[in-house]
């Protein structure tokens, strides 16, 4: 791998709230593609603003990061909507960046759904059906950021979705290739985590928790920003990429 | 007047919950624009799409109806807000409607800031100033609703997008011109309503609680939703245009 | 049985709504007791304070109803959290309604979980360990409104907090003895309702989805105030229990 | 003075939010009584408990600390409504706290309304007097923080509900009496607030915005938990009252 995409959650603060340690703007030097928070699991509209213009000025790419209707629990627990509701949703969060950008002079490159939604799409079909039908009318071009092998990975596939495969940085694998989720998490070492994500772009395997490697295919890093001490993991982990020789550049492999 | 626009406010339900006497699909007959509520002081992703869907079937124009961040408020309590956190508010709004509607095939004719809104937008320079120069740069042509002589009336005018000057139906004027805005509004008779209106088409004056006539000029008919027995002071208004002559047509009068 | 406690869910309106047909004061005088929404799924302190007022005026008692935090779902969208996060939840709610009550006067009778905040309860044994060891510290007396048979009846029977089972004059039951919740009731016929209600109280006795009776135990009837026409099925179950010289009570068989 | 209360903001989070430098459980250490958020303008149900736990572990006094429902703005925007409805937010807010305080065997001492609601009921006669009445009603020995000389001050030395007076460690004062609030407050020095504070304590007179000093007279020291730098600020104060030989102790002067 040459080159890959380095993504990370954007603007996930709340009125007079900061995720995390707060270091958005710091952190977004790093990456390569931000997915800023749409108001319904965190963000504000002028959160959003001032995230879009801190994207703007260091050439970084945005999308939408639409979360289920829940900012006490974050976006992380699971509700039990229906797929319409859900879609209603998702292109009620999409339009308001996809403004807010537009007054900047940013057009969206992705959207990738937030926590418990993500979840929710990568097994149930017939909301993930529905959200990419409409993608497909309301842009066709937009890339999808979602997990290799979910159902919204296929579905994306076979009706003509752009997809960006993403790696979990910071986040622990099993060896049927799914992520561990859990609501918090430990602060993580920075040259383990930049180490690992190398391995993963030189040799396509992640070590599980099992203890044994695990084939991956990805085209994007995502670490989190509410990881503790995630700009220490993203800063570590963009040198190490460019150490190893590793271009990080937004977007799709099929755009590079 | 040969023909004038029809306005009312659709789509503010929440959740399970119906406005007034929840007669939006039957009322949207007899309208020619509706302004649907985008979720801040009413409305959710789903009763937008909705309404959305049943104007595109009845051939009404759209336009957003954003409103303070106040749902229990219903919009009608004026937040001290700073004028750049009003904006980025209204531009998120507008962009989950547009993208709603955009799913559906519809283009929005329209932007009309609700309630306390809508009047601190009528004195407010600083924020009415924003806005329009956000509107500018997102859609010169958006047709923005406001009271004539407003003090955002006359940033539009200036700044050059497009104003439809409302008259309201079923509120009282006073002599200065300004409208007696209140919590809850009770019963009117629909043909007083429907000849107030057509008096007001034809003759350019209405009584005011002074007990005497103001001039008064505007492009658009708005009757609220939200007033008890709605459904008959629209139907009512309607029928008295039609009988008098005066065609209903959605938009200003520029376009028509 | 010779006297009944008959409840239905008062108060589920939010800021300018009002829930199905905005008949709470009118059906409040067929009722015993009141389950009064508390703010999470429906309900807002004036509401609050006013259903508490109306319901001090006849002689209702008063319960709080507390739901998820869920108003755009009302509470019937189930969200995967954690037990002492849906306590912490369900205390908040109560002692607000306390509070509100005690300005008035007036002491709460009971407490019932709302749509899907009910259900779970009636199935997850930790979070329903957890509510009745805090009902215990909190107020041993207070009643409890659930499922006869259902996890929480059993812990609160363990427990020793006092619990009222209840019959859904408005809700289908299977063999199972579940009952079958919809989002979307459809109309009833009074009669019909009415003389079920009263085939429960001197048989026993229910007609199932299979088409077969079904035996059941229960204190209390429950009528939804969002069921549509529930003033006239409220009214009808009244006169019937009435004519049948079956008294209207509040509270548990115990306190009778 | 011999002894002085010592008051802070906690509880201020939200959901996955933390405030300001997210110490509270650092800072609670040093302070005799904790300000609640309740759930309105910040703070959530389990944040509230575990506040609750920590305050009664380090035997500090607890009260409500309700806002005007405004999370966005963190409660420091004013909403322009009707006094009862401003009071039944209020009521609904400590009761909750009350409640949560309740299971864990903890009484509240206190009342302090936050923000733009301090100050609303600080020159708002019709909602401090029906605040005032139903405090008389609901726990006429709750104690009531405000400014000396406000008209809520005013009204409950009128109608016996006793109260503490706050002197603001943090904030700048004018030679009207008034504190100057502003919604970002910049980094302030340690030994200066602390020595303010015991001059304060120890001549009762603060040095004015316009170089001037006036007289003031307080029972207890205001320190906000948001401020950046707050726990320095917080344990140069203790530890400089502490020196200066004057005790830190919860509540009224008249109570000790």
């Amino acid at each position: 791998m040459q080159a890959v995409d380095f993504n990370s959650d954007m603007g996930e603060g709340f009125g007079p709230w900061t995720i995390g340690d707060g270091v958005d703007s710091e952190l977004m030097a790093f990456i390569s593609s931000a997915n800023i928070a749409t108001g319904f699991h965190a963000g504000d509209p002028g959160t959003m603003r001032r995230t879009v213009e801190r994207a703007k000025q260091l050439g970084v790419a945005i999308g939408a990061h639409p979360g289920f209707r829940d900012m006490v629990g974050f976006g992380r627990r699971h509700i039990n909507a229906p797929a319409q509701e859900l879609v209603d949703d998702i292109l009620y969060q999409l339009g308001a960046l996809r403004e807010i950008a537009r007054a900047q002079g940013v057009s969206l490159q992705h959207i990738k759904p937030h926590g418990a939604l993500y979840m929710h799409l990568a097994r149930d079909e017939e909301a993930a059906r529905l959200l990419v039908e409409n993608l497909q009318i309301l842009e066709p071009t937009l890339l999808l950021y979602c997990m290799p092998n979910s159902v919204i990975w296929r579905i994306a596939k076979e009706l003509g979705q752009p997809v960006v495969r993403e790696f979990y940085a910071d986040r622990e694998y099993d060896l049927s290739g799914s992520i561990v989720f859990t609501r918090h998490v430990r602060a993580l070492d920075p040259k383990t985590v930049a180490a690992r994500v190398v391995r993963a772009c030189q040799s396509g395997v992640v070590r599980t928790v099992e203890g044994e490697d695990l084939s991956i295919e990805f085209d994007s890093i995502c670490l989190h920003s509410d990881t503790p001490g995630a700009l220490a993991l993203v800063e570590a982990t963009r040198t190490a990429l460019n150490e190893a020789g590793i271009k990080v550049v937004a977007g799709s492999p099929q755009k590079r």
